[in-house]
């Protein structure tokens, strides 16, 4: 693990430059990547006079109004690696165990991949109970790697054994004296590619039903997370993160194909807005949504609502499933990313002369 | 006719000077009505101290995460003059024939009102075919008011007859040279309180289901539309506006209790995302949202889908018909408003240090 991670710090080739442009909270101007390394197809032309003009709101004036409604403007649509392919969803049961928990999880993978899946998504804390007394017991060094972080370790030997992409769901992270609730993405080759930690803690109180505070634990992550994989690019929000819709479109506008959400509705906000809720991210941003849920313990602290869910561009639920244990093994297809958005221009469509959404990281990176 | 939109221009109550806060494209300080006129309650301490300090910088630097999420900040739910409710949902057949489409209109708008609505909300283009060779017949002047336009003049009179307010779906609007899709909402006074151009053209190609091009003859609204009536806060979008959550999000942040959104949605995109997008907009900015569509006639050039619905701020459907004509009456309850928030707080947990949604013609009046 601890030479995964240090790869991700030196590599220089281009998929890490390309996910060091979307992580970095330094200008990006200062990172030896910088521009070098960052594929033509992510910048259109009207893209490369705004970096380099003297006078971006000259610039600005010169765009489109729906181009407007972007800061910095959408990035267009990348050409994906491949079009097809199969993605697994392991809807896990998770128990006290965690050692239990590292076994089994790697077992629902090498079943999800013997079936197909190229991109295997788990679901949000699956070595752990999800408790706040859990998270600090069960929280692993993913820095350090190795015996620190035997659940990260292992989804690296299973997606280089495999030659799969694993969005591994998320685990408690410790790093120095804080706790995250933290997603890894596993390329083929093994290596840590993208780390991301939750950002909106799961804060809420619904008198009567469910109050639950992460926040008395954990600290909220700080950077949005887009990663080029081998199955397209993805961005990653844990749970919470799909609330806030401002996190999808601003994935979108970095070119996403696929947004990955781990998470762990409850019986309570599972009917109300789970499906809702990634149906809503899907058709708006005209992009394929991944969820993956632990399966429901009715025995749990927290009981988990389950439904991990595919659902394609149009908001249409392609795959889903009930609240057992359950392997999903579904097909995307990125060729209808452009025929929706063809047929729904919304990125054509918006008013930059009277809203914009700021992509604060990705402008200060320019 | 004439009298209530001058009415308008020259008022100086306060009801009116909110609507121009939203509604005015020039700075509001060149208004007659800048400040003096706002209520207390639009403005929360911070907010004051924003509007008046000479460095907006270190201000913002001083505003907390979630507030920097909109810019301007969010102004706080206002109090609702009322609580409690009943709106009437008048989904009408519509056909060839304008003087019969004002004269039904009428008498749903009455039947509504005899069961208690206090808001009585049309569907979109009720008063003529909904077809881009109709909009240029059909096409009334409001700003002429009186026989230029009948249907406006009808809404008038019903609203200070009755004593409710309407929201008066939409009708094709003449304006010089240029015809727009327009929303008329009249007070309890039977005046004009705010008029909505659709700002979202509906120009969508879903090969071999359905095209449609209103550009071709329609001109885009200029102004989001938010206004101060007996019944709250209300937040206007036209159909296609539903689309683009930004909107529904600039219409939160300005305080709105309601969206009401006329809309025809079709055969194809109706059960697509008609319910999903009315259900997204209430549960992602927890407010309420009512939307009236006019009933399906099967032999139209255009068919409708009908399905007029009203939504709760958690995303939950609580009233809703079929296609055919109807009238639906349903309570809303504002109190819940705020309840809602307290239980899923997203306006303190949004990220405003890593995206910002802005409002620019609220920006553009400060």
């Amino acid at each position: 693990m601890k030479s995964a991670v240090s790869s991700l710090v030196r590599s220089n080739n281009s998929l890490i430059s390309r996910t060091l442009l979307y992580h970095s909270s330094k200008p990006i101007s200062q990172s030896p990547f910088f521009l070098s390394n960052i594929p033509k197809n992510l910048f259109n032309q009207r893209y490369q006079k705004l970096q380099f003009s003297p006078n971006s709101t000259s610039i600005m004036a010169s765009l489109s109004k729906s181009e407007q409604a972007r800061e910095p403007p959408a990035l267009p649509l990348p050409s994906p690696p491949l079009t097809k392919f199969k993605i697994g969803l392991c809807q896990l049961s998770v128990t006290p165990d965690k050692e239990r928990n590292i076994k089994h999880a790697r077992k629902a993978i090498e079943e999800a991949a013997q079936k197909g899946a190229q991109l295997v998504l788990l679901p949000e804390i699956w070595n752990s109970p999800y408790s706040n007394d859990s998270f600090p017991v069960y929280a692993e060094d993913i820095n350090a790697g190795g015996d620190a972080s035997p659940s990260t370790a292992m989804l690296s030997e299973v997606a280089s054994r495999l030659k799969i992409t694993i969005v591994g769901g998320s685990i408690p992270e410790r790093c120095g004296d804080k706790l995250y609730n933290t997603c890894c993405v596993f390329g083929t080759d093994g290596k840590l590619k993208a780390k991301h930690r939750k950002i909106h803690l799961f804060d809420i109180d619904i008198p009567g039903k469910i109050t639950f505070m992460e926040s008395k634990t954990l600290t909220a992550g700080e950077t949005p997370t887009v990663v080029d994989t081998d199955v397209g690019r993805i961005g990653i929000g844990i749970c919470y993160d799909i609330r806030f819709t401002e996190l999808a479109m601003i994935y979108a506008a970095r070119g996403a194909h696929l947004i990955c959400y781990p998470g762990a509705f409850n019986m309570t906000t599972g009917p109300l807005h789970w499906e809702l809720s990634q149906r809503a991210r899907a058709m708006d941003n005209q992009l394929y949504v991944a969820t993956c849920s632990p399966a429901r313990d009715p025995g749990a602290g927290y009981v988990a609502w389950g439904h991990s869910t595919l659902v394609g561009p149009f908001g249409e639920v392609l795959a889903s499933t009930e609240h057992e244990e359950d392997i999903i093994i579904a097909e995307i297809d990125y060729s209808i990313l452009e025929q929706r958005r063809a047929s729904l221009p919304f990125t054509k469509q918006r008013r930059g002369d009277l809203y914009k959404l700021v992509d604060i990281q990705r402008l200060n990176s320019h």
